[in-house]
């Protein structure tokens, strides 16, 4: 895994490169993105060069496909043609970033040769997107899912899956249909909570709703200044689990409200108490 | 006001006397309370000695209950009987900083003698809680709500009210119904929220959702550590009102539910956009 190429420069895909070259890799790092995500990037070093996406899969070893769900679907289409041509000389790995994997995996396996993609999922973010907040240290401590299909084998997945070490990532293989299922409950619902909560109080129009209220509050609201064009294609890739974490959450929630009319809340909190433990061990 | 009582020497009752102190306030601060918070106050500087409730009523200007709210109500009680005696003598102002007011100020009308009490309510916290945890910072830039009944006045008041500007808080007067409505929005919904998230996840038993998360489930899931000693004296003094704001979350969220199944999810994240900025201003 001589040269890389990085699809899509922003908060993640710069991270990547950053981690990369602190690590010590010292190939080229082509950066494939709108212009001002690349110039960004020059300058901090994420990347050492532009390029075409034809181009970069013409020269990289490993494709790193970091951009939102249903961009990432569209580049899986465009790569068909010279994937396949390319893999007649010489073998390229295509992995992504994207926030749910299923859907991804899928169309992997229908555009692309067996054996050249390997979906992941780096569990990673920040309250700001964009190449300008990227950092080498994103990954370290931090989940990384990889959701290789079965029988997957490719000759750099043992060297990608080293860099990912080398960041300091956790790294868990995973079944795609399990992964979207977990976040689904981890990361999808508390997105949707927190949404629904800030445009509960922004429905209100309710001055003191901004001005009255502790530092709860604004943890509850961080998630709901994610962008909404983000997670449409989350959303539209992981409808079914979606759903389901919503039903869960409404059936406690239905309890909850049960408990505060008959006065006997502590159960829930018990059980709140529990996870919120095990999280922090 | 030259001499302080702290009924309660947690969290909120001991960065009253750090913060007094700090602020170089120079007469006796009393604490009322179990022995192993008095021993850790006096430590601290908090209290200048320990005093019974009985003490504390017959010498200090200002009674300040920094109980939980179940626990200020039967303090009112307690205190009617020596409050009636030593207002025959000299002023005494109660204060408390129970985390809701109406059915507080209703019992000490019921109480205590006209003009002797003045609801607060500190919107400063922590995760933990304690005494080993106050600070003399804890009310700086935050919302310090006060709810005088109509028409009220009593000689230590603007001194009171001048200690809690010296501390940097942000001194609101109003209504204590209007406080209890707002406050079921913007402290005890996220609350409730938090808490039947974490217990969803909790009730799922899959070691993954402890292990398969980003930085957004520990925002959420951080209100959910709370007690539920303290919390159920909250919901039971405003139940109605908390009701309420679950109905609307509920409201908002079968329309996300619904903008999920439809994929059109956007108007949601666009007014949650709007609310989580303007609370960042």
């Amino acid at each position: 895994m001589e040269s890389v190429a990085i699809v899509g420069v922003g908060l993640i895909g710069g991270s990547f490169g950053l981690a990369l070259r602190r690590q010590g890799f010292a190939g080229p790092i082509l950066g494939v993105s709108s212009s001002g995500a690349i110039e960004a990037a020059l300058e901090l070093g994420a990347i050492s060069s532009r390029s075409t996406l034809e181009e970069a899969v013409e020269s990289a070893d490993l494709l790193y496909l970091a951009q939102p769900v249903d961009r990432i679907l569209s580049t899986l289409e465009q790569l068909a043609a010279p994937v396949a041509s390319r893999l007649r000389r010489r073998p390229i790995l295509i992995t992504d970033a994207g926030s749910t994997k299923l859907r991804i995996v899928q169309h992997a396996s229908r555009f692309l040769p067996p054996n050249s993609f390997l979906g992941g999922h780096p569990m990673a973010g920040k309250e700001r997107s964009g190449v300008e907040v990227a950092e080498a240290a994103l990954f370290q401590n931090r989940p990384y899912v990889l959701t290789p299909e079965r029988g997957f084998s490719h000759p750099f997945e043992p060297a990608f899956r080293n860099w990912l070490n080398t960041f300091g990532a956790r790294v868990i293989s995973l079944d795609a249909a399990e992964h979207d299922r977990v976040v689904a409950f981890t990361s999808h619902l508390p997105q949707l909570l927190s949404t629904a909560l800030a445009a509960t109080l922004e429905s209100a129009s309710d001055p003191l709703f901004s001005e009255l209220h502790g530092s709860g509050l604004l943890d509850m609201s961080r998630l709901a200044r994610s962008s909404p064009a983000l997670w449409s294609s989350i959303i539209a890739t992981n409808r079914d689990c979606i759903l389901s974490a919503l039903d869960a959450f409404s059936t406690e929630l239905a309890a909850i409200r049960e408990a505060v009319e008959r006065d006997s809340i502590s159960t829930s909190f018990v059980r709140a108490n529990t996870f919120s433990a095990t999280l922090r061990k």
